[in-house]
């Protein structure tokens, strides 16, 4: 018997135990995050999906049929036929088919279903309880996760220090940001707010972690209150000293475990809670303690993702770092691609080798995308022993990657031809058209108060005149040493899966420019470079304007170009780009580097 | 004393009569239509006001302070000074202020409130209820409208002939589309319908009427049934014996005033209504009838915006006429224009002129905007003879206009220089960038799925990059022989006023693209044409697509272009128009006006 039916076996008992008719088993943790750490990968331990996203239901009885179900979205749909067995699990598409909808359809009458109320957020519970409420069933929140009652060897959360987000990197000291958190309490006549999200807690207490791989946060839960003092939930083991120095009188230490007797201690209080941030624990303790809960978006999200000068100037110092470590991967690339000797693995490897040299990389910002021919078409490809492609020469490679640095996150994408030879008509139209829609763009000027939806177009029409687009939104936010994916803002089509595209852009917000193109089977292109909202004064203009300064400093390869194809302006842009790529990065290479720097940052006539 | 002042009195009179504290005066009718009749012009009557929108409230009490308020928004600000006494009522900005607000300030603890359940919407019914709670004050239908008993000599309702809609330009029989609507309402498990905005009845029934200006419409409700058949009720002389054979024995023809027992009749029903279209007496009616209520887009509205193919090409016959009346009017005026003789009210009235000579104009489908220099910055300018304004000689006029066919009905703007002399360089500047984003929408290819908030920034993108927009939306629908502006599509950046803007582009549909620039006390600058969705064809496409076919055609004043700003794809749409114009209005003009045509569409190097 597989390890994983085994498993699942073992499951079904302690629900039997508990008196339960299923139970839920997602991808989260007790913040919601968008990764996790290894103590909360249930999912991949239970049914043996390693996919970043999904859910599995588990009925108790295993007689029926459906009697357990995996929900994974379009990216995973042949993964996890893949990893997880079709006898112990039936595969079900999100968001075709919600978890709620299938509760509605196969839950038994009258069942009780257990849910871990750790790991789900408000609006997943009332969508549940409804769906349950047509078969007479009841969701019920379960006092410990039956998956971790059987998991015997799950690994502890991590217990790496927390340490100190330097002043010159934050540029704001806690202690003023937890001023106009207050203020806006006091404001909104509220005694404190529960802020959940790890990355909204580093920025507020000027702190970092390393709990989990790719964002540089520190498990925890803060209680930020009216008169400006916090108190940090956190396991002791990561609290050094220096940290405690940098935290001060005002923020309150406490053993991770006193964070659900503070809920329960606010009985009275007014206390603001965002459902998007909050698990649905929180809002049942604060609530049953009696406080008047206010639901609010977390006051931490909108000041995180505006950037001070000091971060904008940290974030600009990062990409120079790792514009010169890409560069040197590119030419790398240039030499050895063409030799048919390069594969998916070792490139990605390569291009992280080049980043380590830096001597200041803290991990990267997300898994590597590295994409060869085909492989490149996969929008969300993470290169396996078993996918692993060669880099054919006369074929198109596509490279997705970020580092995490103290002063920035970065987050690049480069398509490149690898030569010998010319790259085939289509192929360069194509990649013509995403470049032309990444210039318009990063060219473009906006009033203030222009929603992220307003400008998505912008990066589509040359592939929509074409009858072309791609299937991602165009831009997402990117954090300061924090997380690559950062709300609130977003370039997208609106009623997307994603939110965030009704929010306005505001000065100091960097966001993602990466239009794309993606034809299956075959190839992938996209030109990825991050951009700052910035202030535009401009003579004889009416009202206030936004415009982006371009962040990303990297060589696009000019073999894709169709060079006809691109308008004076867009030429204009295109050598304005590589004469500032070549003076920031050019003083930081040498020899053969340095040559092939200043050749790709040739410009166009 | 004042007649306005007398009538105010009046009111408060009827008021106290009637144990009401207030009582709310919109412009509205029974059917939430944009413009009403004469017999619902209360505002007017009461006040002096005669804008377009508006809404008066007036409490009992005079000795109150304030006592009434009248709320108008931006484009009424100066027009209700001129026209309303400050001693009578406040002015209140809208939507800075909602009656609904100042009701929750101003109303006297424990009011009751009147309002007409036949005027408002059951939105502004629950907020203004909201509100008033807050002061223990109620909202009270009131039966019979007050101002309706102290206005003696209040015009009736216009008592018009219907008439039909004739099969060649509705291209489907109303058994059909009632067929349609009956399935709809079979699949929704419904049994009746209530129809109550007045184009959607005229659509549904293949029916016009004369009974409100600029709109060819009949004052009528209808309730369509599950089986096909409907109730019309509608004033018995409007029935014409033509009338009564064209929609059968399944349109059973009732008074108008069996409606409301009709309502009542259909207790024990599942009855559709639409909020945005049916006022809160419906709801109230059905509700206190026993009928079980269904809020539902009116199942008129999606179909009756996308245009089949005999009312595409009624709108294409209506176009090429409207197209050479507006083009003898532009000859017209490049021969007396630059003499200085005309003026705004004598232009306005040669092409209305023109438009009559077709013989087939059945009304102006809109107040023809006329705005000659500075007038032309105010965007819904209406000249009276107090603002009319000489056209200068070396100025720029603007004209808004558009004409009801039985086949189509037009909305076309031109802005033309009057010589002699060139446009002063700023005015080319600022023509052409409006130009190249009507360009720029003309020419979009977008796809299946696109909503209009997605295209706008196309139309806007060359003023933005010179800090310049315009302050209102790009495009709104147009009627088939109907309401020059009809829902449900709209393109306009998102969160605006109006709705729309979030809904699919179909193709049928029919919308404006009408970019604009507005120099305040200078100069007003608009393009718009009307274009058609429809599908596309692309070569190599992937998925469906839809462009626009423009429909309007008449030349466009080469004399504002700056032309070295135009691109090449933007120079050959100039020149495919104008073409394509020259094609279809040259055959019906000969003499001068046909030489003046030839050299506008000449076309541009």
């Amino acid at each position: 018997m597989s390890t994983h039916k085994a498993r699942l076996e073992a499951l079904r008992r302690e629900l039997a135990a508990r008196r339960l008719d299923g139970f839920v088993v997602p991808i989260s943790d007790e913040h919601m995050s968008e990764y996790v750490g290894a103590y909360a990968q249930r999912l991949q331990w239970l049914t043996g999906f390693n996919g970043s996203a999904g859910t599995a239901v588990v009925l108790a009885d295993a007689a029926r049929d459906p009697a357990a179900a995996i929900f994974v979205d379009g990216r995973y749909t042949l993964q996890v036929r893949d990893q997880v067995d079709g006898r112990c699990y039936t595969y079900e598409n999100v968001p075709q088919t919600s978890v709620a909808q299938w509760l509605g359809e196969h839950a038994p009458e009258g069942a009780r279903i257990g849910y871990d109320p750790w790991l789900h957020g408000k609006a997943w519970v009332a969508a549940a309880r409804k769906a349950l409420a047509g078969r007479n069933a009841e969701l019920v929140a379960v006092d410990g996760n039956p998956v971790d009652a059987i998991w015997a060897d799950r690994p502890a959360p991590s217990a790496a220090p927390a340490f100190v987000h330097e002043q010159r990197y934050a540029g704001q000291p806690s202690e003023a940001k937890r001023a106009a958190v207050a203020e806006w309490l006091v404001r909104q006549k509220l005694d404190s707010a529960v802020i959940a999200a790890l990355d909204s807690i580093a920025w507020l207490l000027n702190i970092r972690g390393s709990d989990i791989d790719r964002t540089p946060v520190a498990l925890s839960f803060v209680l930020a209150h009216a008169d400006g003092t916090a108190d940090l939930f956190i396991a002791q083991e990561k609290v050094t000293p220096e940290l405690r120095a940098h935290l001060g009188n005002a923020v309150r230490i406490a053993p991770a475990d006193g964070f659900v007797p503070a809920l329960r201690a606010l009985a009275g209080k007014r206390v603001a809670a965002d459902p998007d941030n909050a698990v649905q624990a929180i809002f049942s303790l604060l609530e049953e303690a009696g406080a008047t809960v206010v639901e609010a978006r977390d006051p931490a999200i909108l000041p995180k993702a505006c950037k001070n000068l000091a971060e904008q100037a940290g974030h600009r110092a990062a990409q120079a770092r790792d514009g010169a470590a890409v560069a040197r991967f590119l030419h790398w690339l240039s030499v050895e691609g063409p030799g048919g000797g390069v594969d998916e693995i070792s490139a990605a490897e390569r291009l992280h080798q080049f980043r380590r040299e830096t001597g200041d990389l803290r991990d990267l910002s997300f898994d590597t995308i590295s994409g060869s021919g085909p492989n490149g078409a996969i929008v969300h490809y993470r290169v396996s022993e078993d996918t692993n492609r060669p880099l054919e020469p006369g074929s198109v490679y596509l490279v997705d990657s970020g580092g995490q640095y103290p002063d920035g996150t970065t987050d690049i994408t480069r398509t490149v031809w690898i030569g010998p030879g010319e790259a085939p008509a289509e192929v360069k139209d194509r990649f013509t058209r995403v470049l032309k829609g990444h210039i318009a763009l990063a060219r473009a000027v906006f009033p203030s108060g222009t929603r992220g939806s307003q400008l998505d177009v912008l990066a589509r029409q040359f592939l929509w005149s074409a009858g072309l687009d791609y299937q991602h939104g165009t831009g997402h936010g990117v954090g300061s040493f924090l997380s690559v994916h950062e709300g609130p803002q977003r370039i997208a089509k609106t009623g997307g899966a994603q939110g965030g595209t009704e929010q306005e852009l505001l000065p100091g917000m960097i966001i993602s420019n990466e239009p794309g193109y993606y034809q299956t089977g075959a190839y992938g292109i996209r030109i990825e470079n991050l951009v700052l909202v910035e202030e535009r004064a401009i003579p004889g203009g009416e009202g206030e304007w936004l415009g982006f300064e371009t962040l990303t400093l990297v060589p696009i390869d000019p073999a894709l170009v169709d060079i006809p194809l691109l308008d004076d302006g867009e030429k204009d842009w295109w050598n304005a780009y590589h004469a500032r790529v070549l003076e920031v990065l050019g003083p930081q290479l040498d020899g053969e580097a340095r040559q092939w720097l200043e050749q790709a940052c040739a410009g166009i006539g």
